[in-house]
Parts: structure tokens; sequence; C-alpha cells
């Protein structure tokens, strides 16, 4: 075994080409923040029980995953198995199409932890491999690798983004006090987690009263990878910030417009943001707005906002996901309601499942995921 | 090595000192919910590296742990070590005193997790060891052992009970609709946790407004070993229950009258409860309250009541222990808040310190104890 030898002892239980999987998913872990709105993928070629190629997804303009694994490989390549974590491209975009890469370089097995949903490519990538006489294996590991492209994978299969909403609230379900004051509620730790959802965002929504009343930047400040070491943001796709601003009140002093073009309004059309290069968007519902930010190729969007537009679009079943950020606080009944609902029932409540809880310091952060069933 | 052969698997870094308390306080946990008021304590008595003797608290008016092991140790104490998770008493109560019987079963050496600060005992119990030079030796898995008598221990060193507040709520910090429905915000799991509660305590307090709400019995009903099997409930001593009615208003009728020799109510005199055989408390203020049933051997109590008498117990920083079951739904602004104060700045704010959290079906549970820090 070389370098690439595995620390057998947390792999007991699975198959070998799960432990292949899993190297591929280590890949394409390194490739994310870098890629959108491209996926990001990994790869490894694997020959006698030895990693002969590696690669990830570069960011976008660059190579797929599978290509860098290739050229690592070379010609140890013929007749070894690749592990994909995403099914290999059948189209000819911005690079060729890799499943014919795959077929060129003579590999005898192909292994995929997801199909890739898009329409342009939907099974053509393994069709290609199969058609060239090579093994194909699918769903290895697939729910582990959906979790990194959760938005692409959603958006090329519904035609909307995967929708995060964030809330940091009391024990209470407070936000603020009445007074608006709220700094800081939750903890440094619970914080700079959001920077992670942020980061892999290609949008974050807020209104406009967030900005009147914060004047935040909304953008990424600082970020770890997983072992904890800094990432450098200049490597990482910083997302686009947009304000729901229905009478243009946005100022054009707002902290948020220092990047302008990376920013987009959805309100009525300002010549001077015209001028500064903001995007400015025409829709006519929060839907349209999703589906509108999807056609800019933003697949994953996270929504920092007050309660009014939280719970507009909890309410409207246009969140995917909830991550809700609980401190151990209490701030009483006149303190800012994180929901704000008016519901005179329980029948009318929204439930949701837990996906996971964490703890960040005192904090605890809870991911969920709303529920159909009714209790 | 015997049967009680150890596995050593999850001991690696434990003294071995530390490994046989473990079993001591495997011992005591067998007591718990059935030695009230006394401490549930355990003992076990090793010699050779193997365990000749075990004991725990008998229900009142049995013998001690100590007795117990010693008397299955038999002649094999003499010369034995004993681990014992409560410091020996050292006064002759129900029963007599456990030192001087260690002393007489000839140990070589006795070790203690937690030090008795009943003034009767107070280092006495370990006093009357060390005199007879037995060696002994003291703080060995404390914490751990601590945490099995809370209440005693914060009773006879505070003269006070040690409080844990239950609150069950929705993720926006609501308890019910405001009509009152509430059935149910949270799961079967973490209402079958709520047991457990109870059945530590010697009083669960509630409110007349909850019992005129509710009509609630505010028993134990089900219980379970950490095993998972079931606890025959004729085997552990209900908790008192205890309701503050300050204008008289408890319904002959009330459910939780069907028991009335284990009810107290705090209010106007009621010649009525009296026949009933009810206890009726004369005290001024919560604090009183606390401390009289501190008088009645209460030492742990629960509060489960409305948010009125909640947040008094809060705000007069009554409370050592918040137990928050937070289910996922949310509620909207018109249903009924957790904890009515009214704070205008965050510099008011209850904050908790968190010890713990736990996921109870698609619930959490959050253990919290009120921090004196500012934030």
């Amino acid at each position: 075994m070389s370098e690439y030898a595995l620390d057998s002892k947390h792999n007991d239980a699975l198959s070998e080409d799960q432990v292949w999987m899993r190297q591929a998913i280590a890949e394409a872990e390194k490739a994310i923040y870098r890629t959108r709105p491209n996926p990001a993928v990994g790869c490894v070629i694997v020959k006698d029980g030895v990693i002969v190629g590696r690669g990830a997804t570069a960011p976008v303009g660059g190579s797929h995953a599978e290509v860098f694994a290739m050229r690592e490989a070379g010609e140890q390549a013929c007749g070894a198995t690749a592990y994909v974590t995403l099914e290999p491209c059948a189209h000819y975009g911005r690079t060729p199409p890799c499943a014919k890469g795959l077929v060129e370089a003579g590999v005898a097995k192909v292994v995929v932890a997801c199909a890739d949903p898009n329409p342009l490519v939907a099974g053509k990538g393994i069709e290609i491999l199969r058609q060239a006489g090579i093994h194909v294996i699918t769903d290895v590991c697939t729910a582990e690798a959906e979790v990194q492209n959760k938005g692409f994978l959603k958006a090329m299969a519904c035609n909307m983004p995967y929708v995060r909403l964030k809330v940091a609230s009391s024990l209470d379900g407070r936000t603020a006090m009445a007074s608006g004051e709220s700094k800081w509620i939750t903890g440094a730790e619970s914080r700079q987690d959001v920077q992670h959802w942020r980061a892999i965002s290609g949008a974050v929504i807020t209104g406009i009263e967030t900005i009147l009343a914060d004047d935040p930047l909304l953008n990424v400040r600082s970020l770890f990878d997983v072992d904890g070491k800094v990432i450098d943001l200049d490597t990482i796709v910083q997302p686009k910030r947009v304000i729901l601003d229905r009478q243009g009140r946005l100022p054009l002093t707002a902290q948020i417009l220092k990047q302008p073009d990376t920013v987009m309004v959805m309100g009525p059309f300002r010549q001077e943001l015209a001028e500064l290069g903001v995007v400015q968007l025409e829709v006519q519902s929060l839907q349209d707005l999703l589906r509108t930010l999807k056609d800019f190729q933003i697949y994953d969007v996270l929504i920092e906002a007050g309660a009014t537009l939280s719970t507009a679009f909890l309410q409207e079943n246009l969140v995917d996901e909830l991550i809700s950020y609980v401190a151990p606080t209490l701030l009483g009944q006149s303190a800012r309601a994180m929901f704000n609902a008016q519901f005179e029932s329980m029948a009318q409540q929204l439930r949701f499942k837990l996906a996971d809880v964490h703890q960040f310091g005192d904090d605890i952060r809870l991911r969920l995921i709303p529920s159909q069933e009714s209790v």
C-alpha cells in the first residue's frame, strides 16, 4: 500500500467500493465553496488496491474531477476502477464530456454515487460507459455524496433552488428586544457556523428592514476547512446578496453596496442602482424570485431575514431546511417573536422533522425539514 | 476473575479505584426512585481484585448500602477495600452507624466518592474510619456520584431543595395556543422522560391554573430502568404534589385529590381539605415554600407549571436547573409564551449554561444551569 493506505479502523463495516467512494467524497469536500455554479465532484482511480489518481472539480472554467484523476493516473488508468461522486457528464459544455474521457483512458469499471439529474446528462453519462463495455455500479454512498450538492441536485430535478432558512433565537423564541437590540443572542461559534452556510450558497436573501436596521454585509468573512484550517477567501465564490425592497428604500450608502456587482434587488427599477451594476429583478412573488435565482444558476439559497419575511417563506412552503440556532437565554414576552404567523389552533402549526442537532458553545443548532405529516 | 469480572474495554483510562467506584455507582443506580428521603448510595467490597460484596440503600427503614455489602462479603470483608458512593454515616439514625460497621468488619481501606454534607455526618464518618487505622481515600468519581443525589447534597449543604423547572415548548417558545389547546406539542418520548424527573423528585409543584385547565395527576405512571426494563411502580416513592392556590380554588373533584395524602396545598386553610388528609402549608413566598418543603425532607423539587409561576421561580433565582423540551414546530405569535417577563433591554435577559442536550424522537431536551455571568 502507498501513502494512500487507508485507516481501516473506521471502515470495518464498509464494502471495498464504499471505502474508495469515501475517498472520492473526501476529494469533493476539498472543492466545496469553490466550484459554484458547478457541483463539487470528487474522483479517485484505483488500481490493484492503490489510488493512482485523484481529483476534484476546479473553479468555473477549469476541468472536472475525472480529468485531474485521469491525468495523475496516466497509463495506470487502463484496467483501473474510477470512483466518481456524480455521474460523469455526457455533454460538451465548458469541458469535453468526462464519460468519453473515461472510455478513452480504458478504465474497466466506474462506480457512481449520485446520478446527475441535469437533463443534459441524466443517465447519458452512464449509458456511454456501458456502451463501451465498462462495468458501471451506481448508488454507492449516495446519501453522503448528495449532501455535498443539495442545491445543484434539487435545481436540476425541480427547477428550483434548495432553500435554507436561518434563524437565531433565544430559548423562548425571540430574535431581538422590542427596541431592536439583539447583539448578541447567539455566541461566536454559532455565528462562525453561519459563515459555512453562506459560503455554500449562491445567494443570501434578506429584507430591506434588516438592511435599514443592521446595515449588514451578508458576505463570507471567515471560513475554516474540516481540519480547522483557515480557508483563503480569495479561493471561494462569494454568494450574491439579494434584497427584497418593494418600496425602493435601499440607501446608496448601505454597506452591502460596497460590492454592488454581487447585489441583486427585488423592487421598483432604480437607475442609480443600475449604474452601480446592481442586478434588479422583476418578479411578482417569492416563488418567482426563487425560480429566477435558479435561472441565474443560483442553486443554494440562504434566507437571513427578519420574522416577517422568514414567516412568509415558511408559510408559502418554500423552505427546504430550517437552520435554527437556539441560545440558552430567556428574553421575555415583549421581545420580538421569531415567527409571526397568527395561528388559532394546533392544526395550523408548522411541524418539522429533526435532521440533526449540534452544539456550538452554549448554543445548539437544529436542522429541521418541513414535515407534511399531520400530527 | 469471577462473574464480576469487568469489561475492561471502557475502562482503559481509569484508575483501579475509579473502576470499582463505577461499580458502586451502578449499585446506587439500582436504588434511585426507591430510597427517598434517604440518598441512594451504592457500595462494593473488593478483595484480591474480585467483588465479594455489594449493596445499595434499601427503602426507608431498611439498611444502608454498606450493611448489605458487608453481609454478602462476610469474613472476606476482613482486609478488603470498601467503595462507597457517599461518606459512611456516623450517627445512630434509623440504622446503626455504617462507619462503625466497616471498622468492625475489619476492612483495610475505604474509598469514598462524595463527602456527606449532612451536619450529623460531615466528615465524622471518615474520621471514625481513620481513627481505627483504616486507609481512607476521598473524591473518587465525585461528579458522577453527586448526580445521583443532587437534592440530598444541596439540601444538607444549603438547607434548600434542588429545584428543577420543566418546560415543554415549540421552537418559537410557545406552550399552548391562545385558547389553551396544547395536546401534544412534544412527543411521547419526551413525555416519558418527564416521568424520570418526577420519580426522582420529592415533590412536583404546580399552579392552580394548571389544575383547573388540565386536571392533571402529576404522579409517576410509567418508568423504565437504564436497561429499558419496566419498573414496578409499587417499588418507588411517588412525589408529593404541591399546588399553589392562593385563593383556595382547588375543586374537591380534582383528579389530583384521588390520592389526597400525597397532596400539599399552599393557600388559605380549608377544613374540607384537612379532612381529606391534604397537608396545607402556611408560607409567604416561593422561597418560604421551598424551605418548608425541605423541612418535610423533600430535597428534589420539580416545577411543572404555567408561564406565570415558572417565570416567578426563574425571576426570583430559585431554579437550579431548567429542563427544556423543544418540539420541532412553530405555533405563531398569538400562542402562549413560555416565559412572560417583560424585559426592555438585553441586560435583563436570563442566561444559562448548557449542561447537555439529548434527542427524544423529534424533540430535544436541553438541561440548562442559570448563569451569573454577564454576557
